[in-house]
């Protein structure tokens, strides 16, 4: 069983790769709902739907979140009426989020929806939510503290970050499959999707359950970087990371983990710094990381996996 | 001022009528709420929708409910997404119950968001709901009692009604500007639109206060029959009078209000019935009641203004 944490686009794309690379039963996708706000009344849970939207194949790969067929008179009426609008929701997009809030008001685990959404959009895979209770990522600014969306999308990401805090992250409770991989044994690898460090990874490592069963593993953790050169693929990773005095490179994201991390997969533009990766005491796979199609995205997963493999047998 | 009581298609269309016949500052539109009810985690107000739609100008005329110009991707979606569709809510209503839910939550009165949601339609005359508070048409049938809601579109007015009740209608509260009519002595006259006698005015007469203040009133009540013939114009109104055992006529319809109405328009049709009604001691208009178009809603509206002002004469 392969276990990939993930959120943001750069991780629904290798979960998709994954999941055309693996049968169901050997990989598990936990996803960060530190996004996760309500909204109009709604509970919304963007990392989970852009993970299921694209595992599904009905993603708005150019947005970057939403549905590639989707329509937008709700909205548009929203905003004629006096509604807010900075948050958009499509049509079709936002019977997901009326259906994940009434099962979330009838005490259904957010697990439970999701594997019933998930199943009818026909992916066959687990997506899991990193909690079954709410936690919130906050982001402290020079303005004081965010909430997530209001720093991402509201604010497009413009003030300074200082600091990242996971609001009731001692309360949360990783769904229940989740918990028995965590006793089972019968996990061969986590696989750190390139996502954002801060506000992607970081807040499921922050789960306590889970961030101390991968510290205290018998799998190897392999991560592929989301920075390419000195720029994230997509997102404000490369912008935190020098807001906050860190190096935003491969090397730098190599750096912040630490020793969480044993593997690490960078792109071929940035195989000049393996030797340096090296120095930290890791092995480096440099691949061609940019997803820019599902074919890409697969490649990228059998590659990582090939590299995970290879932990094991070193290991074995 | 004229008071128009009205609920469903039939009091919209007068209510238009009358909203072209009338300056703002002299009509008020108290609306059924009795058809409310919660669905999708929604607060759905029927009536006072299609009151809302009709009076700016986009009601689906062919539907009689919902708007002209909509899309259905957001139900469309739910359902494919295992979610419930017997109550079709289209992309561009949709916004309405989720500023309204949004606002009912926020604690602010169903008046004050049916006023800025009618604002933002380009309405300026008031619509006003019967009640602040919730009361809720429950219809009692050989298989139990209903909600309202189940009775009419679940089951579409399958059920043989054996009578009515309005929940919560003890605590209703009437909004404050309807309140200050009740004192004012401003009103000149009554107007029960051709709406369903038993689930669209029944419910607002039901308000005790609404109820009393018309019982003790000094100025005339003048009614449109929603009956022409045998049938009802739309809708349930003749089955509930042949499973109430009452005459489904417009001599019927008189019979059931008895001392509530002081003058009575019915269709042309019907003029025959015009004597039988005289000998319940009521005046007669005959006229078209038939408000296929708006510039007949307009027509009708005129006259019975006109045959409610010969009443203030009389008593004048």
């Amino acid at each position: 069983m392969i276990v990939a944490l993930a959120g943001g686009v750069g991780g629904a794309r290798l979960a998709a790769g994954l999941a055309a690379a693996l049968p169901a039963r050997e990989l598990t996708v936990v996803v960060n709902t530190g996004d996760d706000f309500e909204h109009l009344g709604l509970t919304i849970c963007p990392d989970l739907d852009t993970v299921m939207y694209t595992l599904a194949g009905i993603n708005n790969a150019i947005a970057g979140w939403g549905r590639a067929d989707e329509s937008w008179n709700f909205m548009d009426t929203l905003g004629k009426l006096g509604g807010e609008t900075w948050f958009r929701l499509g049509d079709r997009d936002l019977a997901v989020h009326v259906i994940r809030s009434l099962a979330a008001h009838g005490g259904m685990p957010l697990s439970e929806v999701t594997r019933k959404l998930a199943s009818r959009f026909g992916i066959r895979h687990a997506i899991l939510p990193m909690s079954e209770t709410p936690v919130r990522t906050r982001v402290r600014t020079g303005h004081g503290e965010l909430s997530f969306q209001d720093y991402f999308v509201r604010l497009r990401c413009r003030p300074r970050v200082r600091g990242f805090r996971f609001a009731h992250r001692r309360q949360a409770a990783p769904p229940a499959p989740l918990r028995k991989l965590f006793r089972a044994g019968a996990v061969t690898a986590v696989v750190l999707c390139p996502s954002n460090p801060y506000v992607s990874i970081a807040p499921i490592l922050a789960v306590p359950e889970i961030g101390a069963w991968i510290r205290r593993r018998d799998f190897p953790v392999v991560a592929i970087s989301p920075i390419i050169g000195r720029a994230a693929v997509k997102g404000p990773a490369a912008k935190m990371m020098r807001e906050l005095g860190q190096e935003p490179s491969a090397l730098g994201v190599v750096r912040h983990y630490g020793r969480l991390v044993d593997g690490w997969v960078i792109d071929n533009r940035d195989s000049k710094l393996g030797a340096a990766i090296a120095r930290e005491g890791k092995r480096v796979l440099a691949t061609n990381t940019l997803m820019t199609d599902r074919g890409k995205s697969l490649r990228l997963a059998a590659a990582t996996l090939a590299f995970a493999r290879t932990f094991a047998t070193a290991r074995g």
